[in-house]
């Protein structure tokens, strides 16, 4: 039979392990960005069964080269400019395998009390980090939590909303009232989705209106379709408010919202996905306008650009109570004392799954290795070269930058002249498409005003000035061989 | 300022991290299984603010082991009999160190194809390996997907089934109906959860009564519940069938509860968190009964018994439709040419969250090291030691063991001669206190028909049999210095 991996055999594969991240890391630049399979490929190329007797691991790395890596789209590599970056960074990935290595699973303080409370720290460190509110912090009413991502800590805000909006009610009688959310048309799908997810369903969705140039949610829309709902007889639950949206890095008037709900009793969640953590720079804090005086919930991504290994989403609260209202349910198997006296902190009360992984190992180490200093090093490398590189955009005739760009994506549209505008988006896609298949970069876009732009998301942990200044000679480049070739 | 880890740094400190790791699983019997710490202890020990400078990974390394450490629940440790298994294993730990240093996120199959298809396969593997139906493929109508818990399992479960018990409807108009779930007293809190998720409320949920000898849901008594709602207008959504209660391994009777299913046409979910896996034996298949004839979805834990570090849930489906109907938004920055063909998989749709982790590595990697052998002589162990426990207890006329215990728990009630049911409940309370306290064991507890009986969950890497002997003496021993204390 094949028996489990002794201490000495995982000292020994560990270390291969860790050769290969270090040498997969050190020459990422010899691969296509994105990976240049066909559907099906990867899935031919390995057998349709599990085998019978185990294998040497030595069979798992070799097949991972020789099979998988053609399939990887290798979002470290310096030319990934699509979606936002997704930091891995080496504290990261050692604070995870630490993770891994002990194996804990902190559903409840008492499984193991390290887990709950070094999160309960290290959410309160980024708090400061970030100059949040104070009453975010867990010593207080408030208290922040690691979720898997975005879209479940939006999807736990709106529980902890509706919690509210029903005076309790809707925990035990569910969604009997006409519960109404608002977000606008930049707004993350993941709001759409939380909407049907607790049978608010699409009908519950109010869009909201943006200014067509900022692509910021228009306070006074809100106001009349707030007015509208509340004349028609719903329950306006929540606002979700974005800080840097995923489209082009809105940010939507987090104060004159703010006030909208506080006016009315209304949840404000403010999404900062993105955009949250670069407030770790003071010249960047003007991101949190509102969220002290307004937020109900906020939520950031340190998986995105803060060099957190996905998946870290933290989600604070300023009062924590509806939302454990709203998940506490205690079987018989879970009671024990800890949690009985009140003292402690079980965070599987404020999250949908029971079990979790020590999460805050990694973003412990992230913020050990790097200090505040590395951390704000980091983000503002990354809005300097997006600086950079929209200053050259705009300086060219031949494109069209999108305003404002105050963080780390710049958007950018392609002039095609002579192109309708149907046309020209094709042409812009077909641009694209070119770009992608070179294996140097990879982009994606997004439409504004109905038109589309490339979007050029800049923050990797292995961008350069120089894997930028390429990249914009490579669009320039495509372009030109492209423009030459239409009519 | 603080700069990344390097390449040659990663290798470095990797190699620390691995051999902390291995010193740690060598020497894991030298800690207290259950931490001994009090609440905020752990917290008052770590610095109340990030630092301002980067430090040396050599103080995270340090403060884990002096600071975190004694916070530190051993799940791996061979003395953990509480709540079920949750096996970290060698080939776990690095196939999730390989996810870590890719660092890519597979939300799309163009963001990483191999990500997908990886996925694909080793699910379609697993299924092959515990002789689940044919359907469950991907490439059929079904199809499996890696969760992060069971919790989520069977909340993405029910979005599926009230999509199809709405006609497609919920999506759009929310919960406009009585919806109704079907779950035992002794089905897992999740589901009540979900139900209050979704938007059911507690007021959705019919709890069916269970055969108070086995635990096992009473088909006769759904049947009455099905045929009152329906005449009282609601709308039965889904019913939950376990397979391995959480309490005490209960298995409720799949195919009678999926003939009323059928008939009835509502969505059978079998959750069989933490049982299913045991079927990659051919002698505990018949865990399988009546899943490949009614099971609309069923899953199960690598994560638990399965050498599989947690997060790892299984989810398969007879059709994925229903879910990706019910789950789907494509917003432009989402749109891709491999998507738009319909010819690929896109797991995002398949969960809540939007971004995902390579989980497939980690499982492919147990896979491949164990062999099918390996995977079955691991069961088989926990299962026989399991059972020889279960022969210790029952010959001691001190001790009454809960029947049936065909697994890797063995329920067990201390008899206190002379005390009455509260009395004797609260010294076997007393008992577990004491024997959590010694440090050598960890077990739970649960309630039997309104009695306390304590857990005994055996199927940790570590276990061998004479820390189950240990375990015995030591229960033994401890019941009778507590009963000699009694009146």
């Amino acid at each position: 039979m094949s028996g489990h991996m002794n201490p000495e055999e995982f000292r020994r594969h560990g270390r291969q392990v860790v050769d290969w991240i270090a040498d997969y890391l050190a020459g990422i630049e010899s691969h296509p960005v994105m990976s240049q399979v066909k559907p099906g490929d990867i899935r031919r190329a390995l057998p349709p069964a599990a085998p019978e007797r185990g294998e040497p691991f030595e069979a798992v790395l070799s097949d991972l080269g020789r099979i998988l890596l053609p399939g990887i789209t290798h979002w470290q590599h310096p030319g990934f400019f699509a979606y936002f970056p997704s930091n891995a960074s080496g504290p990261a990935i050692l604070g995870d395998l630490l993770s891994g290595g002990l194996g804990v699973q902190g559903m409840l303080w008492v499984t193991s009390p390290a887990c709950t409370e070094l999160e309960t720290v290290v959410v309160d460190w980024l708090a400061g980090l970030l100059g949040l509110p104070e009453h975010f912090r867990t010593d207080r009413a408030g208290g922040g939590v690691i979720q898997d991502s975005a879209s479940s800590a939006c999807l736990v805000a709106l529980l902890a909303a509706l919690h509210r909006a029903s005076g309790g009610r809707i925990a035990a009688d569910g969604v009997t009232r006409r519960y109404t959310i608002y977000v606008s048309s930049q707004t993350h799908s993941s709001l759409e989705r939380s909407a049907r997810i607790t049978g608010l369903g699409a009908a519950g969705v109010r869009v909201v209106d943006v200014d067509p140039r900022t692509l910021a949610m228009d306070p006074g829309h809100l106001r009349a379709l707030l007015d509208r709902d509340e004349t028609d007889g719903a329950v306006p639950a929540m606002v979700c408010a974005t800080v840097g949206t995923t489209s082009t890095t809105a940010v939507d008037p987090v104060p004159a919202v703010g006030e909208l709900c506080r006016e009315r009793g209304i949840w404000l969640h403010v999404d900062a996905a993105y955009a949250g953590v670069a407030a770790v720079c003071p010249e960047l804090r003007w991101l949190n306008e509102g969220v002290a005086e307004y937020a109900d919930s906020y939520s950031t991504n340190p998986h995105k650009w803060l060099l957190t290994n996905f998946d870290c989403t933290v989600l604070w609260m300023a009062d924590r109570a509806p939302l454990l209202d709203a998940l506490s349910v205690m079987p018989e198997f879970l009671r024990n004392p800890a949690t009985a006296t009140g003292s402690v902190v079980d965070y599987r009360d404020w999250q949908v799954p029971l079990g979790r992984r020590f999460r805050a190992l990694k973003l412990w180490a992230v913020i050990r290795w790097y200090g505040a200093e590395g951390l704000r090093a980091h983000i503002r490398k990354g809005v300097a070269l997006a600086q950079e590189l929209a200053s050259w955009v705009s300086a060219d005739p031949g494109f069209e930058v999108h305003e404002p760009h105050p963080l780390g994506l710049v958007c950018l549209r392609p002039v095609w002249p002579g192109l309708a505008a149907d046309a020209a988006d094709r042409a812009t896609m077909r641009l694209l498409e070119l770009l992608n298949a070179s294996g140097s970069v990879y982009m994606t876009h997004t439409r504004i005003g109905d038109r589309v732009v490339l979007r050029v998301a800049i923050g990797g942990v292995a961008t350069e000035r120089r894997h930028v200044e390429q990249a914009w000679e490579q669009i320039r480049w495509e372009h030109a061989a492209l423009s030459a070739t239409l009519p």
